[in-house]
């Protein structure tokens, strides 16, 4: 089978784990007997440097050409004074969702063996351990709702945004986050603000609906100001979260904070055809880019979802979280998961490339 | 100084902890020369069951007359099948909101010394303590923006909210978020998602207008995504949050779990006259009503904000404040701040209520 995949690498520490991200699908490449062809496109702070724009047509032009769009990170301080549509993060990313109508973000987090001390909870908390599946509605809500603007003039100048829901996305997502449960622990819990929101009203009519098909898994609705505090208090009840775009947003970066560990979570952005973009949850961390020190497991995870999803590769997928689950739990790991006593054992991004593509 | 309140106490613990919270304010008349007259009215689920909905007229026109409403909780099972608009919380507290235009929610939380253990953060996070106020716009945004409702039919029906916000509405709650800072480390902290939101750019812009008047006041902004996360890792950088409605239900709520004691946490809602409703941060807690073992705190804290809020009663509140710290620096505890070997040491409501009004 033949590949070709868009490399968007971006700013900050994308590229040297890109390079690692690199390594690891190629030693995939030869154990599966697959064919990825690559592509490099400028995106992000690098792109409006080059091009003058975050996303230049050349770079979706590429990822129209492309099965996957394997991302990096984008942003940096140098270009944190440009206008909010200009700036990297929201002019390439949310682009990217619209035209490619990426509807579906998953983001996977858990409380990795052996790393519970790098979670902000309380020990006993983070001892139980989680393992928690974000899906996020990503190309509607208050995001891309019309009209969106401002009017008026003086003290009465008002700004406003549409939140905006139909039944067709919202089943379509809904569906996603059951299907999703039936590979893990059959339970779904809902997101929204139904003592509020129409749409949130709307959005809880729909999934009840949708869950009628899905008999066999549980289904909950939570408040979002209630999320943000049951998640603190027992992450480990939660299984899938279906989530609108806005509240996903903010729960499922909670979520990746109380992993405390943001240098191990992928996010995949999907369409309904399966094609998709595949990028760390975390940052371009421009603080500790070009030293050789950032954690590439992200961006190698990335790589396995993209596999999985849009490939249609699972063997390849599974043999890449094994090679990295063995890292870790081996205590092959970069310096920000070690405690300051054991921070001289920590590896280099390329160690941790090597080490994971040689367990492939 | 004579003042007439109205007094809503609700359902489930809401009478309890109010009887507890009269103690006090009866001390305090006595110490302070004060004459408080109180005038009980029905709210939320026992509105329901005794007037056919959460918020009567009677009570409405009792709160119109009086010079700030103390308000207990409302909710419970028997009345959460009822449409989302009818049910106790939505339906009593929302009217409220907008009836006396309540634009300005302030909920303050710390860590009490000797409580840290409380806190679902790590030992070494709640050792360095937090002392956050949310300051929470209460009538606009999201909330009470329109249009709002429903359109379509079939797979194209959708749902619409609309998130709105005038200069006026931001600037108001900006200067109340700085003067607050003033009397506290001087630091405001502005909530939005100015990389998405119109709504959120103007608010970005008039914040920082607003800052202009302050400028021994640190102002920084802060993406909703980003604050969920920092509130994590780093509580005790936080002094004043400014936020949105929406921003404001989420944060404010995730901050009272870091605290881990809610039942010591009170919430005041005021409109530009001084006006205001004053309420623990917490729900009804049905599970334990009626049983003797709910903490009244949270209740009588509020009442030393209505003291200090609507009343301009500073010696007085500050009075109740300084009691509760004596109770609790003293370990005079309800059972759900004890762990589990010092149980049998748990002061009940009454007992609390007993001691904090002997105190002042
Ligand atoms: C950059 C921003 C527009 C984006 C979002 O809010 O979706 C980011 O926070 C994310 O979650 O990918
Ligand atoms: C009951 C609900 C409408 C309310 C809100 O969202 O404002 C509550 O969560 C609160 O924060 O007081």
């Amino acid at each position: 089978m033949s590949y070709q995949i868009a490399v968007l690498s971006g700013d900050g520490i994308g590229p040297e784990v890109m390079a690692e991200a690199r390594k690891v699908l190629s030693a995939v490449e030869t154990r599966f007997g697959l064919e990825i062809n690559y592509t490099e496109y400028d995106v992000g702070g690098i792109a409006i440097d080059n091009h003058g724009c975050p996303l230049p047509d050349a770079t979706l032009k590429g990822c129209e050409a492309a099965d996957a769009i394997l991302f990096g990170s984008v942003g940096g301080p140098k270009w944190e004074h440009l206008p909010p549509n200009d700036q990297p993060e929201r002019g390439a990313l949310l682009p990217l969702r619209g035209h490619f109508e990426l509807f579906c973000n998953l983001r996977p987090a858990k409380l990795h063996d052996g790393l519970e001390h790098m979670s902000p909870l309380r020990s006993d908390i983070s001892a139980r351990g989680f393992d928690v599946l974000c899906v996020r509605e990503l190309t509607g809500g208050i995001y891309f709702g019309k009209p969106k603007g401002r009017q008026g003039e003086g003290d009465d100048e008002e700004a406003f945004d549409t939140m905006r829901y139909s039944r067709r996305e919202i089943s379509r997502i809904a569906r996603i986050a059951f299907e999703a449960a039936r590979g893990r622990k059959n339970k779904v819990t809902s997101v929204d603000k139904a003592n509020v929101l129409a749409c949130s009203v709307l959005w809880r009519q729909v999934v009840e609906e949708v869950a009628k098909d899905f008999p066999d898994v549980t289904l909950e609705h939570i408040y979002i100001d209630n999320a943000t505090m049951q998640l603190l208090r027992r992450p480990d009840e939660f299984d899938v979260m279906l989530c609108s775009n806005l509240f996903g947003d903010i729960l499922s970066d909670e979520i990746a904070m109380l992993t405390g560990s943001m240098g191990l979570l992928s996010s995949a952005s999907m369409n309904s055809t399966g094609f998709g973009l595949f990028e760390p949850a975390g940052g371009s961390a421009p603080d500790i880019a070009g030293q050789g020190i950032a954690n590439p497991v992200a961006q190698i995870l990335s790589a396995a979802l993209m596999l999985r999803h849009s490939l249609k590769q699972e063997d390849a997928a599974s043999a890449i979280e094994r090679a990295v689950t063995k890292a870790l739990s081996s205590g092959y790991l970069t310096g920000e998961l070690l405690t300051a006593d054991k921070r001289s054992e920590a590896k280099s991004t390329a160690q941790m490339g090597d080490y994971i593509a040689q367990a492939i």
